[in-house]
């Protein structure tokens, strides 16, 4: 047996605050507006211009001024004379003056001299034959006050407001800003590149045919779907062997090319757990190899050649939940995320849960809301296996270490993953 | 004025159930299951073996026969004959049998003979000297039960169970299925292809210097990005002008390359509503043009050239919403989604919201968890730009038709958005 040195536990926060401290934004890149959704800003986007950026009119209607039109009623319309139509897009080329009016549409600027705009379904328009030449009349037959329907300059946004932060996502909201400045182009972190190995000499690739007492490598592809899913670019790397010169040559030239490495397996202390053996030797620095929680008490991480390593338990319901409670937090710091750890909800536990624990656990929960209450449960407690239920989490619940089990109904915090 | 014909309103779900006859789902494709995260499946997925299929040890210790340690405690260890290593991804070879025992690790095959495993905590290991060959003995400190610490075949998945449906998503859980079961290469639906046309002769293009009287357009960008979250490849196309016989080419070149054309903007009754002109002359079908909502109350669609043509509102707000009500639900059944539309919770509303309405308002809405309840408030009550108030909707509230409004504190209908 191998010489297993001894191991200081620290607690998830204590984990993720060492982890924090080494976490450096990727660098930034110039993409086209329309494949940079889901993307991080690279900068504040600042408001070069108000908008609107001239009066805009919020209706269909008549561009008159209110003391033309503050006696109007049904029964006494003020008469104006209609001296322009004004589509959107176009700029007035008159000026309403007393006892005229112009016709204007949603979105289109106010002329010059009027104050108001008066809804369509206000008005009547009459044709006017005057010396000759076609014109309009228009009947108001409702007063409205001065300012009705315009939107000002700046009404909605201010020069220089602040509009996304530094580390905004790119979602709908974020795009019509981005948008409506101009920006064809932003500025965003690169998507952090994730070089993934499982180890294992049980490992088969998933294209080869099974083999007795092999098993296929799964938990690369569900660390890859999570990689992509936390905005990260994922590499999945050929199994580890379980020989640790190998297994460093291996780390050590995929280090230099990615952002971060994420192992699964080989972190306890039997026979042939390989990162632990590797911890023993190599020239990075060991941050930490166990962690206050279940599963996954062996989780380790380390910082060697300027670049993170993060080693996840191999069991597939505890590197998935080490990837959430610990990679997902570096990948969305690293690619800018202002908050990348999720913020705690307390939800009510919809079933018993009979197991204590020396240390928290973080069990896989699937919500539901209920009457306006947010209710959770274990994921998959009625299947017997941990990696078919996976689908099903939704959240990890925070169980307190210590004591005999949590009664239905009782409050708990989760975290949610999705 | 043109002629405003007849508009017969329907409910939203009026409205969903009349586009629901018209999706088609996708045309399959087989794409490597590292690049088909977020896919959906196009078929059933079956295990073709039992999982584990081979007897598997849950824990590194020693496999044994649990007769020979019945009475095995740590003042009366069984002392059995270690006769073989097995590493997991190895084969046993050799039986075990009654006064031996084999090495085993975490995931190895567990050999023939043995019918529990015992932990590696519980026993000693000690060198033997026995007629000059160096073997090695182990002192059983704890008796276990017959069956302990051994997963049979098919304890976790029985061969020919149902793994995962037609139309499932690939996330984490679900690639690590697939991987287990071999699927290096997934068939999925095609990403539904969608057309984006904003409608007014006031929009510039995103990368144009601002002019008087017109914006950038913005809504194809927001639109864009929803179609991207909701599993489709957005196509940005030029914005449609006001003139509708060029509208009409447009739309005819672009339905037939695409799987769905939204367009926003055009659908109300003033004069440059051109999406109503072109209503009121193509040759396709008119499914409806309003929908008993605010806002988006002139929503329309029709079906035209065996594709589908819906039509949004253009206010910023009123895109976003009819996008997630209609759009969304299509895009995500044609891609294979079972449950295209999202389920409704109840949630507590957190303000006051004064506006009563002759149609069922859609809000958009921002939750949070407030000890364990769900509260929502209407997104961006505090800003004077819909726009820039987008972003911060995770919901749409549903408040019924009537009334003057809704209390805080009421409890409300909402629908998750992302």
């Amino acid at each position: 047996m191998k010489l297993k040195f001894g191991r200081k536990v620290i607690s998830v926060e204590e984990a993720r605050s060492v982890l924090s401290e080494y976490v450096k934004l990727t660098e930034t890149e110039i993409v086209p507006l329309s494949a940079a959704f889901n993307r991080r800003l690279a900068g504040d986007i600042y408001a070069d211009h108000p908008v609107p950026h001239f009066r805009r009119s919020g209706v269909d209607g008549y561009a008159v001024c209110a003391a033309d039109i503050e006696e109007a009623s049904p029964d006494n319309p003020a008469i104006l004379r209609v001296i322009e139509h004004i589509p959107s897009g176009t700029v007035p080329e008159l000026t309403v003056y007393s006892g005229s009016a112009s016709r204007i549409m949603t979105g289109a600027p106010v002329p010059d001299g009027a104050d108001c705009v008066v809804m369509l379904e206000m008005t009547d328009a009459l044709p006017l034959l005057d010396a000759g030449v076609s014109s309009t009349q228009v009947c108001i037959k409702k007063n409205v006050p001065m300012g009705s329907n315009i939107t000002p300059i700046a009404g909605e946004i201010v020069a220089q407001e602040l509009l996304l932060p530094q580390g905004s996502q790119i979602g709908p909201g974020e795009a019509a800003i981005l948008a409506t400045f101009g920006y064809s182009y932003v500025t965003v972190f690169r998507k952090p590149r994730v070089a993934i190995f499982s180890t294992g000499s049980e490992l088969l690739n998933v294209e080869e045919a099974l083999q007795p007492g092999r098993i296929r490598n799964s938990n690369s592809y569900m660390l890859a779907a999570q990689v992509e899913a936390a905005g990260g670019e994922a590499v999945i790397m050929q199994a580890l062997s379980d020989n640790v010169e190998e297994v460093e040559i291996a780390l050590l030239e995929t280090l230099a090319k990615v952002d971060l490495v994420i192992t699964s397996g080989g972190v306890s202390v039997g026979d042939y757990d390989v990162l632990v053996d590797l911890f023993g030797r190599f020239a990075g620095k060991l941050l930490f190899n166990k962690v206050a929680m279940r599963p996954g008490t062996p989780t380790s991480a380390a910082f060697w050649e300027n670049r993170l390593l993060l080693s996840l338990s191999g069991n597939p319901g505890a590197s998935f939940v080490g990837f959430e409670l610990f990679a997902k937090p570096l990948i969305k710091a690293m690619s800018g995320s202002p908050s990348p750890c999720p913020e705690a909800m307390t939800a009510y536990l919809d079933v018993d849960y009979d197991k204590g624990s020396a240390f928290p656990r973080y069990v896989r929960g699937t919500t539901h809301v209920e009457n306006g209450c947010l209710r959770v449960k274990p994921s998959g407690i009625d299947k017997s296996s941990i990696m078919v239920s996976i689908k099903d989490a939704d959240c990890l619940i925070q169980l307190p270490a210590g004591g005999s089990g949590f009664a239905r109904g009782e409050r708990v915090l989760i975290y949610p993953i999705k």
